[in-house]
Parts: C-alpha cells; structure tokens; sequence
C-alpha cells in the first residue's frame, strides 16, 4: 500500500513550508560569529511588526511553555498576589507555572469552550486590587476559544497590575496589538502561525515589565530575560541557540511579509468560517460560539460515534491528522488546527476527508467551497 | 571574489554532517501521535550507550546550559550545602546556577588551563562532610582541559554527596563511565560531539538522584526532570519538543554506532594529538599540559601577534573559524575545535590554514600528517 501523504491539522505543530525546513538545512555556523551577530538583532526586529510592539522581542530556545515559565519567573516573586485566567488547559498552566513560584495565587474560572468575560477581571481586581500581574490566554488551544484580550486591556488598564498574554497558538494568525491594547509581556513559538519547526519561544517586554524584572528574587538563568536583553546589546545570544530555528524563521518571515500581516489575519478568519459551515452542514456540533471563535482552531463535540476511533480512522485510513480533546474534553471532542501553512484548499482537503471518513460526500464541502469562491469575489 | 567555504572550527556548534542537516529537514509530524510515541523512547535508549547509564536519559528542547539549570534546580534546594569545581566558565556557570538557586556554595578553585586535583576534592569533602552535591566539569572547554572525572568519582563515592557532570562538549568523544564511576547526572547537549544542531540538552538520571529529586523545593515546571519522566512513561515530551533535533539526531546515531564509541574516542585522541604536535612543530605555546589535554578542543597561547587579528584574519582570508579565549583568556589563546563530524584530514587543513595565515609552510602538517600515516599503519 502506498504511504498516504500525512496531511496535519492539529493545533501546532504546522506544516513547515519546504522551503524553510530547507533553510533550516543549511550548515552551522559560529553564533558568536559576524554572520549571527548580524542576524539575530535583525529577525528579532522583523517581528516586532508581527508581536505589534515597537519594544524588545526576546527570543528563548525551547517551547512555548519555557516563555511562559519565563514570564513568571521574571515578574513574580514568592508570595506576589497575581490573577490567572483560567477556562482551559493553557490557562490551568498559567496557574500551575504561578503555583510552582509560589505566587499568591488569585484565579477567575471561566467555562471550558467559551470567553472569558471582561466584567469578571474587573471584579477580581477590584476586590484584590494588590493584584501586580494578570496572566491571560488569547488563544486557549485545548477549547479552540479566542479571548479577547483588547476588552481585557481596557479593564487592567484601570489597575497597577502588569498584563501577560499568552499567544502561543495565535500569534501572526489574529492581530494581538501588544502595545496599543496595554500588554506588558506577549510570549509565542516558532511552530504555530510562524509556520517554522518547534524549538524557538518568543518574549515581548514592555517598558513596566522590565523594570519590574529587575527586582524579581524568583530563581532563574536559563530563563533570566534580563540576561537576553543584556546579551542582545551585543547582538548575542546568552546561550548557544538552535541556529536551525532562527535560519528556519528568517526564511518564514520573508513568506510573512510577502503575504502581509493583515492577510494573514484574514486568510485565518476565512478557513475558521469555511470549517465552522462545513461542520455545520455535516450537522456535527461546533464546541464554541461564534464570538469566540478561534481563528486557528476549531473544536467540535460530535454526538453518536466514538471521538478517538474516528480520528484514529481518519489518520490511518484518510492520512488526516486531526488533535483529540485534552483535559476534560478527553474523547469529548476533536480539533481541527487552520493555522499558519494552511489554505482555503486544505481546509476542503480536510472537509472531504472528513466527509468520506463518515459516508457523506460534499456536504461539507459544497457550503465551504462557495464560501471561499464568494470571498474571492468580493476581494 | 568566490566565497570561501567555511571551516568551522569551534567547539561547537561543530559542522554537522549533510545527511543529518538533510533529516532535520523533515516534514513535521503531531509531537503527540504514533509516529514520535514510538520515536522518542527509542531515541532516548539509543542515546544510553553513549551516556555508559542503563539508567534514564532524558531530552530538553534547549542549551546545555538549560540541562545544567534542570540538575541544579531538580537537586538543590535553598541553603542546601554544594560543591562547585571551578577551573574556567563552565565551572563558573555551576558556581552562578547554585547561587541563583540559593545554595550554601563551597568551591575548590584550580588555575585556568589544568585539572582539578582530585585531593584537594577529597580535602574540601573531608572539611565539609554535609555537602550534598558535588558539580563538576568533564571538558573545561574555555581552556581546552579534561577533567580525570573517573579519579573524582573514586573519592566522592566515600561521602554521602551526589556527583553531576557536564559532559557537554565531551559526550561521544571522551569516555564518561556514568554508572560505573558514580555519575548522578551528565548534562550534554546535541551541537557537539553528538554532531546534531544545537536545541536539544540531554540529562542522565540515577535512582538516587530520582529519589533525591522528589523531595528538592526549587521551583521548577519547564525544567521539571520529573515530568519527564513521568511522561515518558507514556511515550510522550511534556512539551512540544524540537522534532527537526530528534529527526537530525536519529540519523547522527547511526553515524556513531557505525562508527563505534571506541572508534569515536580514538579519533578525537589522534585529532587531539595532531592539532598538538602541529602547534608544537610552530613553536605556538600550547595552554594544556599532556596530561589534562582535551580531545575535543586545543588551546593554543602564542606569543609575538595579535590573538584576535590573527583570527579575524584566519576567517576572512582562509575561511577558518576558530574560536578565541574566554573569561580571562579573552585576547589571550585561540582554540581550535576538533570534536564531533572531524576528521584528521579536517586537522591537515585546519593546521595548512594556519601555516599559511602565518607564512610557514608544511611545518605543522608535516608533522601532523606523519603521525596520521603512522596510526593508519599501527591499526
């Protein structure tokens, strides 16, 4: 039998286009050199557009996680009263990295696959008003749920406290304005909507966040963000960094730039709605609203067949890579990731598979199909 | 004018060869799906021989300097008593981990370019009986010295101490008898003698330093060696990991069990021995005596030029990178990388590069070449 060709829609890693898995072929080089010192100044400049800051971007190697570990080992001391967002797997994180720094832990739940509401974080700080940081989830991967961080900043603004968004699984797929909505520390990866191979995690710092660092008393050197910065005067990096990663950037940026940021938001939302019609045509029930619609990932809870044995089938026997539930959606639902290296024409490649794997034929794919033809009209 | 090809000849990241690049340039595949549950632990058994452990081997997307980071916060809690081995910056960058983990440091210095005498261990053990972990440096590579860890091992395996090592710039080309000489934990890395780019870090875990981990308080998540255990359980990372590092690491073992680990030592001992009599036949002051030569990097102290034009120049006009001096060497040696992808024919050039930067011709190769054809003959 032949090799199916693995299509992979999870929620990251994407695809990596191959002509950055090419760049990231390319032989080492010394990354004290000439060569390095000019380039990792200039690839941390180029994504300051896509993080919407005209601050430092840091650029840590490791996973999203070790970004977001390094926002509060940089911002929180034992015993800090900080406020966690919490309404999936990513926010419980937030809440698990805070605990293990033995920060005074404040949390506002809010349902597993919907938003956060605004009013509920004015609440909170209001009645804890000694609050100094707020960790917040745009994307909540593991719900497929878009929080809207702009309405958050508008109420934390109001607060001493410092906000810290993570944006691992939405950066460069939907605009986060890190400096106009008031974000102090933005943390991202190299393996969602940057289209390049895991392995690099991102750190924007405002002005606030750093002077705050600096009297921080939490343990940390690997993650110390301060030392990056000091080292990035010099145009080095405080540790050797995976070269591969940031060649493998360089050449995505350049696919970035030549499609436009704002294109790119759009191509987003386009593939979140043809996804979104497409389950509804096929009758399979969306997890999340359309006000909280993710736009690079869309989780649905079907009912009357068996969740993981229909992903296992649709890998095996359809070569389409869909992500299962995790926490207490496990075997609940299914997601289908749309970020980064994806198009219009995979998400009916994805739509068909789908389709076949259940016995309707074009269901989906016919609302999804007019969808994109009536976006390309109107463009 | 053509553009020189670059001879890279730092210790590390060292050149890695085009078929391991060529692997790393796969396309991605779900970090959590069949494929990788199957991968990882087998990658990570593969890894053991080299690591001379039937213990556990573990993968952190990261620097070397994020593997030594997970030893001392996974063994060390605040005010706990350690003792630190410090002959260069790696020495140093143990002394500033435990400081930043808020150890009760104790620290046997030795000059820059020797070893550490494994009395005066046995001396600062002898004066301070509750030291709980003893961190020490298998390859100094600041001043190209290799420490006599199996001699360290012999005297800490007499006090109740732990033993961590950083093997980072030795793993694969010096042997390091983990469990027979009384290793707790090697720290390495994949862009050295393992010949892989830079982005994984690697950890060996004993039982009694699995046990001790289970009680230590600093705060750790990303870092956490006990999630990684615990999730290897599973087949699965706790984080996304770098799989262009798995993928370009897989095919890098096969060059090393092709090879043979024997095989690999003896080579970075007639690389090493090249590089030496080369230096000597120039009348260049070699740093290191005999005796506490590394095998994977030389340090070469010449009198009469310019360390750092001389470099430059090396780079610029022959296409040679080498790297210069650290800490308190900085403008004072140069070091010349000699581990990982290697060969003796890479010293004829690099030594004819060298020659020719300074005007002389044939007097290092000569030598250098002649004791090659010997070992040939002799094996």
């Amino acid at each position: 039998m032949f090799r199916l060709k693995q299509e992979l829609r999870i929620p990251g890693p994407v695809p990596v286009p191959a002509n950055v898995l090419l760049a990231s072929a390319r032989p080492m080089i010394n990354h004290r050199g000439v060569e390095f010192k000019h380039k990792l100044p200039q690839i941390l400049e180029r994504l300051k557009p896509v993080f919407f800051t005209k601050d430092t971007v840091l650029a840590l190697t490791g996973s999203g996680t070790a970004a977001m570990e390094a926002a509060v080992a940089n911002l929180v001391s034992p015993g800090d009263p900080v406020l966690v967002l919490v309404g999936g797997s990513f926010g419980q994180r937030w809440a698990e990295l805070c605990q293990s720094y033995g920060a005074d832990l404040h949390v506002v739940s809010y349902p597993w696959g919907t938003g956060v509401d605004p009013q509920a974080v004015k609440e909170a700080l209001d009645l804890n008003p000694d609050i100094e940081v707020v960790f917040a989830t745009h994307n909540e991967s593991s719900t497929a749920v878009l929080n809207d961080i702009e309405s958050i900043g508008e109420v934390v603004k109001n607060y001493p406290a410092l906000l810290v968004v993570d944006a691992v699984s939405s950066l460069g797929g939907s605009p986060l304005e890190t400096d106009s909505w008031g974000i102090d520390m933005v943390c991202a990866a190299s393996q969602k909507c940057l289209m390049t191979p895991p392995g690099l995690a991102f750190v924007s710092v405002s002005q606030r966040a750093r002077e705050r660092m600096e009297g921080v008393t939490s343990p940390r050197y690997y993650l110390n963000l301060l030392t990056y910065e000091k080292m990035l005067a010099k145009g080095e990096p405080p540790f050797t960094p995976n070269l591969a990663n940031f060649f493998a950037l360089d050449e995505a940026l350049d696919m970035i730039y030549e499609e436009g940021l704002d294109n790119m938001f759009i191509r987003h939302m386009l593939m979140r709605d043809m996804v979104r019609v497409g389950m509804e045509a096929l009758e399979l029930e969306l997890l999340v609203l359309d006000k909280w619609a993710s736009p690079t990932v869309t989780s649905v809870r079907p009912e009357g067949f068996d969740v993981v044995e229909f992903c296992q089938r649709l890998r095996e026997q359809y070569g389409l890579e869909l992500a299962g539930g995790q926490g207490k959606f496990t075997g609940e639902i299914f997601r289908i990731g749309h970020m980064g290296y994806a198009t219009p024409l995979d998400m009916l490649t994805t739509l068909a598979a789908i389709e076949c794997c259940l016995g309707r034929y074009g269901v989906a794919t016919a609302p999804a199909g007019k969808l994109w033809n009536q976006w390309i009209k109107e463009n």
